[in-house]
C-alpha cells in the first residue's frame, strides 16, 4: 500500500493507495479512531451500490461500526440541495450525531455531495473519501465540496477536508473505458502544472494507463495525487497558488454548461480546454511546443482536442463570464510557460479567449 | 459609539453598538475594505424591510458600493434550504463573486439564513451581520449559522464569523413588547452562564430594559455580547466551554419542537428551559437559591416560568432526545452551581429530567 500525506498542519490526512485496500477498510477506521459509539453514514450512488457496496459494508461492521447506507441516483443530477436534504434526513433517522463521519463512496458527484453533508451536517462533522473512479484522484483530495444550483455548478458548497483517502484500484476495473480515459484527464493536468518528469512518464505510459495496468495506475495515482496534495497544502482556501489546479477548466467548464453531458463528459472538457490554453500561451509569446506536445500527449490518451464545431461560440463566451473563477471583472486564465509550469494570467483578453475558441473548432 | 471585539486570531472581528449608528453603515464598510468592485448582497425579511431596507441601502450605495437585495417572508419557514436556494439565484443574477459579501439585516431567522448563504456561496464570502432584534444579540456574535431541515432544526449549516456586527439600538424601537421581552431572555442567560453582577444589574434594570431605555439597552447588549464573544473565543467551534451557552436549550428546543410557535417564541421557552435547568441544578444538590433567584428574575421581566400543562411530557421528552446536543447517547446538560457560573453535566439522568418536565407544569 502506497502513502502520501496532504500537509495542513491540524487538518493533515494520509491518501492510501492500493490494490484490494478496501479488504483494511474496517481496520483504517479504527487507526483513524473513528468512534464505534457513534453511526457512520455510507453515502454512494446506483452505478457503484452493484459493485462494492455490499462487500465494504459488511467489512465496516466486521470492524464493528453500526452503518447506514444512502444510495443516490448515479449522474450529476444528485449534487443538488434537494438529494442533499434526503441524505440529512437519512442521517437524522439513523442518528448521526456530531462524532459520526460520513463516508462517500464514488467518484466526484458522490464525493461533492457527501462531503458537503459532512462539512454542514450539524455543522461539520468527519467525512472519509473512498473514490472509485481516476477522476475522483482530483476530487477526492482537497477538500473542496458542493452541490450545483440550477443556474451554477459547484456554487454551494466548503472547504471540508476529509480524514483519510482510500484509494483501492481494483475498483477501477470496473470502469468503462470512457471513464477511464476522462480520469487520465486530469492526472495529466497534474502533470502539465507541476512536473515535466511525470508528464514524459506519462506519455510513455499511456496505453498501460489506459488498460488499467495496476502497477502503472498506482504509480500515476501516487504522482497526480501528489501534485495536488503538495498545491493544496500551499494554498488551502484557494487564495492563490490553487488556482493553477485550474489548467483547461475555465474553457472546459464553459464546454460543459454549453453542450450536452453525453457529448463531452468533464475530462473530456478539459482536455480540449487544456488545448485551448497551450494555443493562448503561444498567442502570449510562450514557445510553441507546449501546444504541440499538449496536444499530443492528449491524443495518446484518446481524449479529444477538437471543439464540436456545432457549439456556439457566444454561448461558450457567456458561460465563461458566469464561471466564479473572474474576479472583480478580470479574466483570469491558467496559461502554461513551459511543459509542467504554468503561471495565473489575470489579464487575458476576451478577444483572444474567442479566437482561441474558434480555433479550437478546427483542430485535428 | 460602543465596541466590542471578539477574539478569534484571523478571524477576530467588531461588535459595534450605538443609536443611530446605521448612517455610519457606509464609513464602516469603507474601514473595513469591502470591495466595491464586487457587489453586495443584503438579506432581510418583510417586516424589517417595511422599516429599514430602503435607508440602510440608500447609505450603503452613497458610499459607493453596489448593493443587491432579497426579502425572505418573516418567520422561521424562510431558514429553509429551498430559500437558501433563492438567495443564491438573487446572488448569482447580481453578479456576486468572491470578493463580494453578504449583509443579514434582521433577526436571527435572517442572520442564520444570510449567514448560511455567505459560508456557503462560493464556498465562502465576507459576511456582516446588522440585527435588529435584541434575540439576534446573541444570535450575531459567534459564527453559527445554519437553517432547518423538516426533521430538525439547524442541522445544516456551518461556522462562518462575520467581519463585523452592527448593532443600531434605535431599530428596536419598532419591535413588538413580546419580542422585546423574548430577547431580553437570552440577555439574562448571558448573566446566569457568567456573571453575578451583570445578572444583579439585569435584575434592577428590568423595567428601563422593558422599556428600551437606551442606555440601558446599550450597557445591557455590551455585556451581553461581552460573555457570547469571550465564551466563543474560547472554543470557536463548541467542542467544550461554547456548550455553556446551551442553558436553558435542550428543554427549550423541545418545548419549541412540541408547541406552536405562537404559544411560545424562543426566548420564552429558553426562560422555562432556565427555570427547568435551575431546578434540575436543585435536585443534584446545588444551592436552592439558584431556583428562586432564576425564576424571580425572569418574571421581573415578565417571561413564563410555567410549562404549559397541555404539552405533552413523553412528546417533550422525544424531542429532547433527538437534540443534537446528545452525544453518544449521553445526556448533557448545562447546570448551573451558583448565579453566574454554570457546569457542562454529562450524565443527567432522563428520569431527573421527566421529574423535572412535570414539576414545570405545577410552577406559579
Amino acid at each position: 500500500m502506497r502513502e502520501l500525506t496532504v500537509d495542513l498542519g491540524e487538518r493533515s490526512y494520509p491518501i492510501y493507495i492500493g490494490e484490494g485496500i478496501l479488504d483494511q477498510v474496517g481496520e483504517l477506521f479504527i487507526k483513524h479512531k473513528l468512534s464505534n459509539a457513534s453511526p457512520l453514514l455510507l453515502v454512494t450512488d446506483s452505478n457503484v451500490a452493484k459493485f462494492h457496496l455490499e462487500p465494504v459494508v459488511k467489512k465496516i461492521q466486521e470492524a464493528g461500526y453500526k452503518v447506514a447506507t444512502h444510495v443516490v441516483a448515479a449522474g450529476e443530477k444528485s449534487k443538488s440541495l434537494s438529494v442533499l436534504e434526503e441524505v440529512v434526513a437519512t442521517a437524522l433517522e439513523a442518528g448521526l450525531d456530531r462524532k459520526s463521519s460520513v463516508i462517500a463512496l464514488g467518484g466526484g458527484v458522490v464525493g461533492d455531495l457527501a462531503g458537503f453533508v459532512a462539512a454542514s451536517y450539524m455543522r461539520g462533522v468527519r467525512f472519509i473519501q473512498i473514490p472509485t473512479t481516476i477522476l475522483a484522484h482530483d476530487s477526492s483530495v482537497g477538500g473542496k465540496v458542493a452541490v450545483n444550483h440550477p443556474l451554477a455548478k459547484n456554487i454551494i458548497g466548503a472547504f471540508h477536508q476529509p480524514e483519510m483517502v482510500i484509494y483501492d484500484t481494483a475498483t477501477l476495473k470496473t470502469l468503462p473505458d470512457r471513464d477511464v480515459r476522462e480520469g487520465l484527464s486530469e492526472m495529466i493536468k497534474h502533470g502539465l502544472i507541476w512536473d515535466a518528469g511525470f508528464t514524459a512518464w506519462l506519455e510513455e505510459n499511456a496505453e498501460k494507463l489506459v488498460s488499467l495496468d495496476q502497477e502503472a495506475l498506482q504509480y500515476g495515482l501516487y504522482e497526480g495525487c501528489k501534485v495536488k496534495a503538495y498545491v493544496v497544502s500551499q494554498d488551502e482556501t484557494e487564495n492563490g497558488l490553487r488556482a493553477i489546479l485550474n489548467l483547461g477548466h475555465t474553457i472546459g467548464h464553459a464546454l460543459e454548461a454549453v453542450a450536452s453531458y453525453n457529448e463531452l463528459h468533464h475530462g473530456e472538457a478539459i482536455s480540449i480546454g487544456m488545448v485551448g490554453a497551450a494555443k493562448l500561451a503561444v498567442k502570449l509569446g510562450n514557445p510553441e511546443h507546449i501546444y504541440t506536445v499538449t496536444k499530443r500527449i492528449l491524443q495518446k490518451f484518446g481524449l479529444p482536442t477538437r471543439l464540436p464545431a456545432h457549439l456556439d461560440t457566444d454561448e461558450i463566451m457567456r458561460a465563461m463570464m458566469h464561471d466564479k473563477k473572474f474576479q472583480e471583472g478580470t479574466m483570469v486564465f491558467i496559461i502554461p510557460t513551459e511543459i509542467g509550469k504554468v503561471e495565473i494570467n489575470k489579464s487575458v483578453s476576451a478577444a483572444d479567449v474567442r479566437e482561441v475558441v474558434e480555433q479550437l473548432k478546427q483542430e485535428a
